[in-house]
């Protein structure tokens, strides 16, 4: 089988561990196959990196960092290709120059452009597994540039859909969970996903995946696994294709959970557009990225607005009310150490009665529960931050997870 | 004034150094110069990335260990750069590939075929300081390649003749003495020596620099300076340049001292070719590099060949004694622990009597010596170990260094 291989940087972090991934490539490698590598830098590199070009100066060009940063993958994809080689195996490296990812000129956040994938083709051709360096490309001018969070993420499906090939995310998790283990022991192991789904649940709080990857594995429908790289050729991951494969017969599929909100209700504000305007305004101003917001209007033209925040910012914003006019005036009421429950499901756009479910259960266990939001797949509550894992194991239940 | 500045590692082996030596390359550019900049890797990291390799595998393919070993300098120029950068100096990092060096697909020996300055002459029009990295090219078919030994210097002599500019080398000595001061603490300074005096005191013991990149300067006429980095403009190092610039009034400009050194003499050969050759033959079979050679016949058509190798040689040699039937049969004579003491000259070429001089000194202060070699410009001795630092500071003395 063809196919595309990520490797994160804790599968590499060492030496053992770049020998390890060497054997399994070697282990489910068969003849004719074509294995393209895609791989991170080890471990903590990356972060080191950084920290070093922090201390060389409190400025530090983007295009300086980007071309000290390409050196972690690149160390990887070579130390990986020795590995391969030594054990019979023919392996080839390349950088993100000679693999031909062409993305365009902003540093540290590039984006793809085009792949030429000329030389990786005539290494597989020759029978070789070419290892490439995952989060980095090069712009038409020649600049080394890097593309971001979950970059390696990007190269691999980027390559696979230019390929058509499937691609293989190995990373240290074992696999997509209805919901984080850690939290509920009974948490099941998904077997298959929608890409909409583990977007949710990426985008919620569950970040095996950036959300940017798995869009463009939708957008070309490259079918995606994600597991735990493995001796031998057992897969215990999931897979993540398109929701048309399979119809899944339960309305939720996974609740992620993001322990980082506080929620700010600010009441008696005048029911016209010009107050609310100015007050999102402020809060932009203060770079407040506000996340669920809600609004109830009442009697006497007033209304109450309500938005959640993360804690950091929500310390900011407790500074900032003391010095504005517009937020002193008005009553401004906080609900700090909150948790969001978010319930995914590709079931729920034509599941009925998902949260009237959500909120009898919630009511029967007592928990009190605030902002809600809802997508077209998703369903999320805020809720003490205490009892978090009351609520998670009390949904989980119900919903068959 | 336009230059390019070499770096080597032990001048940038942390932060604290690469900072330093933004700040002389700051303290040292005015409006208008033209300043590139060729970077080794920091410190002992080169040898630190080839024992990585060593210990993902046995085979360390070559050209996976110079994809490898690229990121040495890659890192280097980055952080170069961005220390640059703090001190509000214009600059731009690039790599091998992006400077446009390209090298036959020999890796780890791999020869610079052309350079392409286009891009490095673009940045100098725009005001930058460009650095580069050095020891590293890209072959024709796109794949990384390394220079081998002194490569970096090999680089930046190569940049030089291209620009037909000047070249600073920045090392860890001071400047080119006339002898190690280690050995004779009043040995001299040299303000200036020429590329064959140079190349004959690398040769044989002070390696400053490797003979290529000493002959590649002599080739295009490379002005070069060898010194420490310094604060400022003061440049207390030693320049390299043709010896028709200036009239070397002393016939011998320094000592080198080789300490490595044994002495073989194989007496009683019957004097004909086949016996020798036989002789040179076997000596190449053990992979035996002989030095120094000499030739005496004596009557009854039998001769004596002496000859002279390395410590670690001798010993294969002594192992390989006791097995070779040839070398059984003659009468061999070891004198081991020698050093050999060049003496380097342009001068000398046309001075008479250095040979009868050094002879005489070295009989009047009872010292015993051995094996003598001459080319046009040196004069080499084999010396005691124990006596050499006599012979040294003798010698010396009667030259006037």
């Amino acid at each position: 089988m063809n196919v595309i291989q990520k490797y994160g940087g804790t599968s590499l972090e060492s030496i053992e561990k770049i020998r390890a991934v060497a054997k399994h490539i070697a282990s489910i490698r068969k003849e004719g196959d074509g294995i393209v590598i895609v791989a991170s830098a080890m471990g903590k590199t990356t972060d080191e990196l950084i920290a070093l070009a922090n201390e060389v100066g409190k400025e530090v060009p983007k295009r300086e960092l980007d071309a000290l940063l390409a050196t972690g993958e690149q160390k990887t994809v070579a130390l990986l290709a020795i590995a391969l080689q030594n054990l019979g195996v023919p392996a080839v490296s390349m950088t993100g120059f000679q693999s031909g990812f062409i993305t365009t000129d902003h540093h540290s956040k590039a984006r793809i452009k085009e792949i030429n994938t000329e030389r990786t083709e005539q290494y597989l051709k020759e029978g070789k597994v070419v290892v490439l360096t995952g989060f980095q490309g090069i712009s038409e001018e020649g600049d080394i540039t890097t593309l971001g969070r979950g970059g390696s993420d990007t190269t691999a499906v980027a390559i696979a859909a230019q390929m058509g090939w499937d691609c293989e995310i190995y990373t240290d998790v074992d696999a997509i969970f209805t919901t984080d283990p850690k939290i509920n022991p009974n948490a099941r192991k998904l077997d298959r996903i929608t890409y909409e789904e583990l977007m949710e649940l990426a985008s919620t709080g569950a970040a095996v995946m950036e959300t940017r990857s798995v869009e463009l594995a939708k957008k070309y429908n490259v079918k995606l696994y994600i597991g735990r790289s493995l001796e031998g050729n057992i897969r215990k991951g999931t897979y993540v294709m398109n929701d048309s494969i399979y119809i899944e017969e339960m309305p939720v599929t996974g609740i992620s959970i993001s322990d980082d909100c506080s929620i700010y209700s600010l009441r008696g504000l005048e029911n016209d557009g010009v107050a609310i305007a100015n007050l999102f305004q402020l809060l932009a101003d203060l770079h407040i990225n506000v996340d669920m917001i809600s609004k109830q209007t009442y009697e006497n033209n007033k209304c109450t607005i309500s938005f959640s925040c993360t804690d950091e910012q929500a310390s900011d914003l407790d500074k900032a009310i003391e010095n504005h006019e517009l937020l002193r005036e008005i009553l401004v009421e906080k609900q700090p150490n909150l948790s969001i429950l978010s319930l995914v499901g590709v079931g729920m756009a034509t599941a009925t009665g998902v949260a009237s479910k959500v909120f009898s259960i919630l009511a029967k266990e007592g928990i009190q529960y605030y902002q809600i939001t809802t997508s077209e797949i998703s369903i999320s509550v805020t809720v003490n931050r205490d009892e978090k894992i009351k609520a998670v194991i009390a949904l989980c239940e119900a919903f068959g997870l």
